[in-house]
């Protein structure tokens, strides 16, 4: 019985209620991995930590996602497709994201967890690897195919480069002037570098 | 005898032998620890192992340095210090710059090691106090004291921003799109962005 458990059916699809029982376990290991991986990168987060944390067994958590490696890149997934900082509307892109980069890397903001799944994984190569994956499956495509003109995947991936520097030197490195920058006007320069990126020249 | 082994003595002050053999020890230390450092980060890198390559005892490091932290701080300032990627000429700044950037991330170019220090030291509040301090004592300041017109330092903490970006991208994340990307067309794109913030507006 308990190899069922971890199958994934349909959306919505529940006629006993064991495929909502296995959809709440995958979830449960999900939700404890994004933590374990975010907080300790690829190397440092434990399989039987994040099934203890989950309250299943390590066998449990291999049934579920086949392995750590499997594992990371669906926390990857998870994490990468909500578009944290990048807006869905072309005309207001870049002052958007400008917007949402400065207050989410505020004094008080949350931590932006995709950010620092990155910065985690970088440490190592498999899993910078899984990393440069998601980024480019979810938020790069997601960019570029909002933009119009030459090279969108290029200047889709420089903007990228600037949010996540921005994003390590005001929330993680806490970089003085970044940290007492006014918020109005970093926001400015922020977008102004992004519409040189994002909008298409000329238009 | 030993105790005097590491006290630095003036610069080329060495009438009896003794202080150049203290200086070579440090420098020892020294380019162990920034070995160490850079590949492990603060948390991973142990005194024993940095005294060990150095082929001195761990007593001895601390005689040299101080303590862990002491050594750490040394070892930023000695990895900043140089201006790996920021040029001295005002008038080719943002040129000289990008054209650095993209040939010291491309495929074969060495591993910045600054860069990689700042990454691996982010993970520990401490340590990424530390690179702070180096990032902006060193690198920011001389960027911004090359700099006119206002906000000087956000400006430069911006540049720096995309620079560490652009760097974490390509070389660490190695992004397609950063990788795969003509080296000329992308030295221009990131001249453009580093002029919008180095030059002064309306010069």
């Amino acid at each position: 019985m308990e190899s069922d458990m971890c199958h994934r059916g349909p959306p919505g699809a529940a006629p006993t209620g064991r495929p909502r029982n296995a959809a709440a376990t995958r979830e449960a290991i999900l939700g404890s991995a994004v933590n374990a991986f975010t907080r300790l990168g690829y190397d440092g987060a434990g399989v039987r930590a994040i099934a203890e944390d989950a309250g299943v067994t390590a066998m449990m958590v291999n049934r579920c996602f086949g392995s750590k490696e499997k594992l990371f890149a669906e926390v990857v997934d998870a994490s990468f497709a909500p578009h944290t900082v990048v807006s869905d509307q072309l005309a207001t892109l870049s002052r958007d994201i400008a917007k949402a980069l400065v207050e989410r890397t505020g004094p008080g903001a949350d931590e932006l967890s995709p950010f620092l799944l990155t910065l985690r994984s970088a440490a190592n190569a498999r899993s910078a690897e899984t990393a440069r994956q998601g980024i480019e499956r979810h938020v790069e495509s997601h960019l570029a195919g909002l933009m119009t003109g030459a090279r969108t995947r290029e200047r889709a991936a420089l903007a990228l480069s600037l949010i996540l520097g921005v994003w390590l030197m005001r929330s993680i490195i806490g970089n003085t002037a970044l940290v007492e920058a006014d918020p109005d006007d970093l926001t400015r320069r922020l977008e102004d570098l992004l519409a040189r990126l994002l909008d298409e020249p000329g238009v």
